[in-house]
């Protein structure tokens, strides 16, 4: 008989995703969150928190890489990267791909998740090997407040709003990461499915906080099989660059060799493309 | 206790879909096929014809908008369509938007699959209506025996390559449909998921074959979160034009009364992008 992994995530839990699963490998509760390890029949690893899916092995690329490489292709010289969440090393497995970057934070509340990821998933944690990566387990929400003016690059790689990252969808927190932020800084949030109401209102707000602290707010847009319906967006909020006036010769440059599997210069464009749909709910003309 | 319809589609059958079902609307069988409609908890009315979903109410826009309005506004003159399949009318919605269509032909296999959908899925089928259409019942591939030099526009609006619609993916059929297309024609095909290995193979082959009859031939991607994994494609094949050298003012014109909930001028070339992936499988530089 099939074993099947189901999430039921949509507004009163009544579409979702089905993935059939060879062994449980590991299941425990820390003092934040519950953590599974599945390994599934077509997909590698499956990780979740609270039941909720975080990443398939097979799946998680785009995501990850479209989290990473907009933000950072649309910053001009980008020295030091901080990182909130993101346990599995699935973001920070992209941003040392950039030579140019000297400096990245990574801040996980959670220790287990690390260390379990260090045990199933050693290809993305063997970043953390990386000797500009700095490792804090510690409170993003904490971590943030001594932070003025320092990074040029801050990316929230959190759970859903719902979950123990909630701190990190208030109004409070979106200040505070523009705070720590360097002059020309950008910070990029995951921010949910576009075409899903649970998640409009959240999108509407979180869009109209950051419209009235960045001169340029753009949702990214892209494909997620591991997500709820498979379509997935980032938000990019950046002070001083436009992520539509990057130049795409010099996007080919950049990633040339580093191997990704959906990102590329014409991409980094398509993606920033805004639906009919979106339009009408963000209330852009 | 949640009655839930799950379909599971992946290379081993163990990946899918959940929807939750209120009601089982009709169960029927055709001379081709299972004809099932159920009424879903929040996405109206699930239409499925052997167990394979054909469209959600509130999902089915991605993917009928998508595989009408990219080709059409390509073809600078399109006056003359045919659509293959579609008995839901989803299709044929979107193609008597254009008031410079002269004439519609649509050929679909199944009576059932019409009439049902006349029932539950009635401001589909009000298309059927429009003075410039005319339905026929029978096969698709029989009805492109005649046909030569005859349409600006040819949608294959089919199921799966592993259903009834198999002879709509062989060889023979593409040279038909090129055959019964006008010299600046332009067909469009369901092509699939691009991340599936389900249907690898099939793109990679249909892709060549299209290539080898026609100057301009693009992969179409988008979301489509009733399809598996969410994420799905179109195939345009072009005679004369090239679907990445249309204007965009023209095209916010041409849509602007039609009240679309994807499409729009900017997602028509964000649609053409090619993921790393993709350009791996299909050896595209």
């Amino acid at each position: 008989m099939k074993k099947l992994f189901m999430e039921l995530t949509s507004p009163s839990s009544n579409c979702g995703k089905i993935y059939e699963i060879e062994e449980i490998l590991e299941s425990v509760k820390s003092p934040f969150q519950q953590i599974d390890f599945y390994k599934t029949k077509d997909y590698g690893i499956l990780f979740t928190l609270d039941n909720i899916v975080q990443l398939t092995e097979k799946e998680e690329f785009f995501y990850h890489e479209m989290i990473v490489h907009p933000a950072i292709q649309t910053h001009k010289n980008p020295q030091k990267v901080l990182i909130i969440g993101g346990g599995d090393c699935g973001t920070l497995t992209h941003v040392i791909k950039y030579p140019e970057i000297k400096h990245i934070d990574m801040v996980e509340i959670d220790k287990l998740v690390v260390e379990l990821s260090k045990k199933y998933l050693p290809h993305l944690t063997k970043s953390l090997e990386d000797k500009r990566v700095t490792l804090y387990i510690e409170d993003g929400f904490k971590f943030l407040k001594n932070k003025k003016n320092e990074y040029d690059i801050i990316i929230i790689d959190s759970t859903d709003p719902d979950t123990i990252a909630k701190e990190l969808f208030s109004g409070n927190f979106y200040k505070e990461v523009y705070d720590a932020l360097a002059d020309s800084g950008i910070s990029v949030y995951q921010s949910e499915p576009p075409f899903h109401p649970l998640y409009d209102e959240m999108q509407i707000n979180v869009y109209k906080i950051l419209k009235s602290l960045y001169n340029h707010v753009n949702f990214v847009f892209f494909p997620e099989p591991m997500y709820p319906t498979g379509y997935f967006t980032t938000l990019i909020a950046s002070k001083k660059y436009n992520p539509l006036e990057v130049n795409k010769e010099k996007i080919r440059e950049k990633i040339n060799n580093f191997n990704l599997n959906y990102y590329n210069e014409e991409i980094h464009f398509a993606s920033l493309a805004i639906p009919e749909f979106m339009k009408k709910k963000l209330n852009i003309n």
